[in-house]
């Protein structure tokens, strides 16, 4: 998703309120959208800066889906207009000969004005995007692209907790992964304020939550803490400092920095992090509210790695599954990119 | 001291480097300079919101001095000509009758057209600033005022001591108390990223420093305790978002913020700090880097509270005097102002 104001959301009343169109057509395994599940036919063009993107990489990934559905990758930071290609050799996505994601969303609706967002899945025959919807592009990667699930994949998304994981993931998306911009782009102090309350209130009953229970649907892995991770990762480094979520640290929460640092350790999550170009994104996109585009050196995100103890609550990660190998040739995070590496910022 | 770029430095080559013209006449025991010490001819005006203010605020309550130098208190916010009187009924300081601290720098130099900084003492008969020498003003208390110093004063600047605290005390000036702003003024990322460095440098070994002995100079306070400690006091409330020093907290010092909270909860140090004013002071006049001037909500300043377990390095916190009495009438900092109270921003 583009996370300027221009682009996704607007401001009123000092309120910010997120942009909500999206090109919300669907992949799905019977064609009946019009677009069927297919190998090699789609390209999933993606930022590891952007933490609803983030959730895209990370199930596409724990699915292993990597083989049927490429992957391009936009550079963190971009312009009013577009997310760019400007990491790929030449600065043009290799499999769409694009510079600019732009031209996807103009190749399928030529007078296209909404916001350029990541994740979009993009046919790779017409060039043309067929969804950005964020939401429901991980759900369908569960129930969808089912076929070409890795052996071992885990259920993301198990029919029996559905009910319940609807309401634990919109609460998660409007207080947290939603609520952390609405204290960065509050447009008043009043509006600041009201959002903080409403953000930590949500963090305190995660961190209660998940002091008694591994993941936040019980003892295993599911989309639920996917979604809380991606804001997560980026909470110390990004929300504290520049959107002045700032009553306290992930660190300084018990509960939910072990649960953070667990799913980070796990096969999936943490190696499509990348801690550099997350901070550069928030920082030098958002100029309205970081002016001199300074990216802080800190924190120190080696501590990521630290034992987090949450084994002893037992719980299976992957349910019935297994982890995901290696991450594939050419989708690694550079070695110094990560914790711990020298190029920490 | 004002701290915005244009009334009290400048950026040169991406460095902010602090003007350091100030007046700098000096109150002498023995009037030799053509200022004499002497009890109720003079005004102290000072910031609670200002580190450089707050060293003034402390020492003068150390070695009691209120009685003969009153105080008079600007609000936390300034323009680009001057801090103003906005807290005292009708926006006018009692005593002078000034709205604007500037107008006593005025009655001294008409054509005056540096920075209008606070710790400044005012010359109460022809309301004309003496000095805003804020180095020498503290200093000058502890060896020029003896003669009014309370019974059981301490001995801020020890004789046999004065060439080791001159080191000390500068390179907490250049590394730590001047550090923070070179971090938070930076004009590019070089110059941020090499001020961050030789800001944690330093306070990593302060940190060493002060885990095996309990003041900066041994087991007394002094004088370069009050200078270390107003910018501990607004490191985490401030300087580690605002100014982007942020590879840790203060809390994450264990020696250093158990040394702070010491401090903190010695009578002349904590009762002096206003942290709904720093906050304001900094959020708000800085608008060049919070363009939204929007003032953070956390982090909880309760911590401030909490034990320090300091007395087990043993010490005498002020040697063979005693502490100060409690806070004089009308110079206290609102109950909710402070740590835990209600209002902690």
């Amino acid at each position: 998703m583009s996370e300027d104001n221009s682009g996704s959301g607007y401001v009123t009343g000092g309120e910010y309120n997120r942009d909500s169109n999206y090109i919300t057509d669907r992949i799905t395994a019977d064609g009946s959208s019009g677009w069927p599940v297919e190998a090699g036919r789609y390209r999933l063009v993606a930022a590891r800066a952007c933490p609803w993107a983030n959730r895209s990489i990370i199930v596409r990934r724990l699915l292993g889906l990597e083989k049927v559905l490429s992957m391009g990758l936009t550079g963190p930071t971009h312009d009013e207009r577009s997310w760019t290609f400007d990491l790929d050799p030449g600065g043009r996505d290799p499999v769409l000969g694009y510079e600019r994601l732009q031209e996807a969303f103009l190749a399928r609706f030529p007078d296209y004005d909404r916001g350029i967002t990541v994740p979009a899945i993009v046919d790779v025959p017409t060039k043309a995007v067929v969804t950005n919807d964020f939401a429901q592009i991980t759900l369908d990667f569960s129930t969808e692209w089912t076929a070409f699930h890795r052996d071992g994949a885990p259920d993301l998304y198990p029919e029996r907790l559905r009910a319940e994981m609807d309401e634990v993931m919109q609460r998660i998306y409007t207080e947290v992964n939603n609520g952390v911009y609405r204290c960065g782009f509050a447009g008043s102090q009043e509006a600041y304020d009201a959002a903080y309350e409403r953000l930590f209130t949500a963090l305190d009953r995660l961190e209660e939550r998940l002091t008694a229970q591994r993941y936040l649907m019980g003892g295993s892995i599911t989309e639920a803490d996917v979604r809380l991770f991606t804001t997560l990762a980026r909470f110390d480094a990004v929300y504290h400092g520049h959107f002045k979520c700032n009553r306290q640290k992930l660190t300084e929460f018990p509960a939910l920095w072990a649960y953070a640092r667990d799913l980070f350790q796990t096969p999936g999550f943490g190696d499509t992090i990348d801690f550099p170009q997350i901070k550069e994104h928030y920082y030098v996109v958002h100029a309205d509210i970081n002016p001199t585009q300074i990216i802080p050196m800190g924190p120190d995100t080696s501590v990521w790695l630290t034992p987090h103890g949450r084994e002893s609550l037992g719980g299976r990660p992957f349910g019935d599954g297994t982890p995901p190998g290696p991450v594939v040739e050419g989708e690694e995070v550079p070695a110094d990119h990560g914790p711990g590496g020298i190029g920490h910022r």
